[in-house]
């Protein structure tokens, strides 16, 4: 017997409907003859009410309290789809983070699993029941409930499948694969029937929505059968895999992040040591940061600049701030009027030109680049938040149409 | 230091300003120098909203899912109160009810409490934080959440006050007391400044939603100091004891519950045992039975006829229908149109005038009565539900103004 799981984010069970279109997804594989576990996020808009409801409170709320706050818009999710599919006369039980085994460390609201502890899954299995489980949480080691940060959902599938062998971990979302771009944005994007773990990787830490970076690592780690698939198309998705065949296509995608700030630490003494400390400092806030520029030293002072995701410009602002006197810094200064746009494909580290190339397309639209940062297989750029669908447009053109 | 556990139904929680009335009750007490537990409800409507979307879904879901999923209500009130302490600069921590040590049976949706494990609380308290509780909640012992029914916030609250020894339990309402009937319906009510835990019983379970009778019958058992105030107004409240010291009032109360549907079993064979049978039968699935009323035997058939409380009709009927052949019945019918009207006083064991007097009133009103039941300390009539008010004030004119 085969164990698929299968986890369904929050547009997939975002009303009745939805929620018995997924609840007819899952008895299908099951009725195959497979064991399946279910795993699913909060219904739509949930967790985005539940924040305004405690922000409307408290907005310096603790991340403890938020955790427990926020962990029940899955719990909600995961019994309604119970409720459905026990309406259709199979076998079913809805487990939160905790019963299902999830151990974390006490990073609340960005916990890191530690463990999964599967006795009651496999339990539950061993009935042949359907299992759902609640994503995006889990329990520390002071018995409090904590959740898993953005893309939490997908980390949990694929943490199951991992420890659990499943034969296939399948992520259902309300797009039928992974594009070469976002077909919403750029309609002449096209769809991969496979992509390697490294390139899914790069595509979304570069702002591809489909699957969160933290649960590719895992899959690539644990080598996990991961497939992306729509929940409202029964058509093959895209299996993320860890060598793909090769393919014509040079660049496997182009990406756009709006969830982007940029930061710049003005006036810091040009001295050996001050990029560590800065970055040491930022990292003990778990701040991640991703591009990084250095001035040219000048007047005995340089500039660092560097952006991180938007939710942490709070944290970071206010831990530079209090700490301008140790890094001897002038000022900090931020920009909120900035997007990342990036190229992805394992081929392009063989080919010298594809940087050149993205340059020219970027120059050719008139778009200004403010910092660029490269990996083996991507090329990312800064630049003016309104130049972002051009230039995705602009490098689509470039390299994939 | 002292311990005072204090217990906020939904509407005293139902809106952010609310919350901060609730915290300041809270952080006012904690200011005093004593330690505080504060058990809370689901905000306002929160439960009627899952329950809806649960039968949207699945009408009959099971009674573990939908435990799972109400189990949110409180979680969510509780996470939101201890942020809004937070942000008045007190050290607080909110637990669920498994955190706080709540094991029960398996019942789920109206779940006893089989023991409580305090030592979560212990340490949160002894680290001098106000520990906030979802009430109506546990866990059973297969790692389950359950609810423990109407009135189960109350039950927390008095079963964390018998537990842990509190020196005080307050129950907050939004209205200031226990009064001779419930003031929105007989204008004339008085307020009690002090009732027995019999005579609270009584009032509990004829339908005054004070206080819920389980929670009464632990405060009896276990001698918790209960006292039930008002949210919105500080003012003394009302408390409830072992005895009371005597007082003029014959009748305490007179209480109204529409929350009743009458059940005829129709035609059973006239012959022993068969009482026995039925509810016995009614037993298996939990059904509380109230007012029971057999007729006399005629043609070897009699009738049987007895109330249940509205969120059992559907189990009752469907129960009694199945078994038709086994009990010999004809025929079941339910009538929903009805409530129940009570009076309820210590005195009136020792005064044999009262019931006379009691039906005179109702027969004045021109009131049918089709059932009675009576107890050392009360006397319940059923009667057409259109009624109900103008009972409760013919009763409150002939006993209490």
């Amino acid at each position: 017997m085969k164990l698929i799981v299968q986890k369904f984010g929050g547009t997939s069970v975002k009303d009745k409907d939805r929620i018995f279109n997924v609840a007819k997804i899952i008895t299908d594989t099951y009725k195959e003859g497979n064991n399946v576990i279910a795993v699913v996020s909060a219904q739509g808009d949930t967790t985005d009410d539940l924040i305004a409801k405690a922000e409307e409170i408290n907005p310096n709320a603790s991340k403890r309290e938020m955790d427990m706050l926020l962990s029940t818009g899955e719990q909600i999710s995961a019994s309604l789809l119970a409720m459905a599919i026990e309406s259709m006369g199979f076998p079913v039980i809805s487990l939160s983070g905790r019963q299902a085994g999830f151990v974390t460390d006490s990073n609340y609201s960005r916990a890191r699993i530690k463990k999964l502890e599967p006795e009651r899954m496999e339990k539950e299995l061993d009935k042949r029941r359907i299992v759902i489980v609640t994503g995006f949480q889990g329990l520390n080691k002071y018995d409090d409930v904590t959740t898993l940060g953005r893309g939490g959902s997908d980390t949990s599938a694929v943490a199951i499948a991992a420890s659990m062998h499943a034969d296939l971990c399948q992520i259902y979302t309300d797009v039928d694969g992974v594009y070469t771009a976002d077909p919403r944005i750029v309609p002449s994007a096209q769809k991969l029937s496979e992509i390697s773990f490294d390139e899914m990787l790069e595509l979304a830490s570069c702002g591809a929505q489909v699957l969160h970076n933290r649960s590719v690592e895992m899959a690539k780690k644990y080598n996990v059968n991961l497939e992306v698939c729509s929940s409202l198309e029964r058509v093959p998705g895209t299996k993320v895999k860890e060598v793909t065949k090769m393919e014509k296509l040079l660049i496997k995608g182009v990406a756009k992040d709006d969830d982007v700030v940029r930061i710049a630490v003005i006036g810091i003494p040009d001295r050996p040591g001050i990029a560590f400390r800065l970055f040491s400092l930022l990292a003990t806030k778990k701040i991640n940061v991703d591009i990084i520029l250095q001035s040219i030293g000048r007047d005995g002072t340089k500039d660092i600049s560097f952006t991180i995701p938007t939710d942490m410009r709070h944290t970071a602002l206010e831990l530079l701030n209090d700490n301008l006197d140790t890094l001897g810094a002038h000022r900090i200064e931020v920009d909120d009027d900035v997007t990342k746009v990036s190229i992805v494909g394992a081929g392009m580290q063989t080919n010298a030109g594809v940087a050149a190339k993205m340059f020219e397309a970027l120059f050719e639209a008139d778009i200004n680049i403010q910092m660029i940062s490269t990996s083996e297989i991507k090329i990312s750029v800064l630049i003016e938040k309104a130049n972002g669908v051009k230039a995705m447009n602009a490098l689509s053109e470039a390299f994939i149409d």
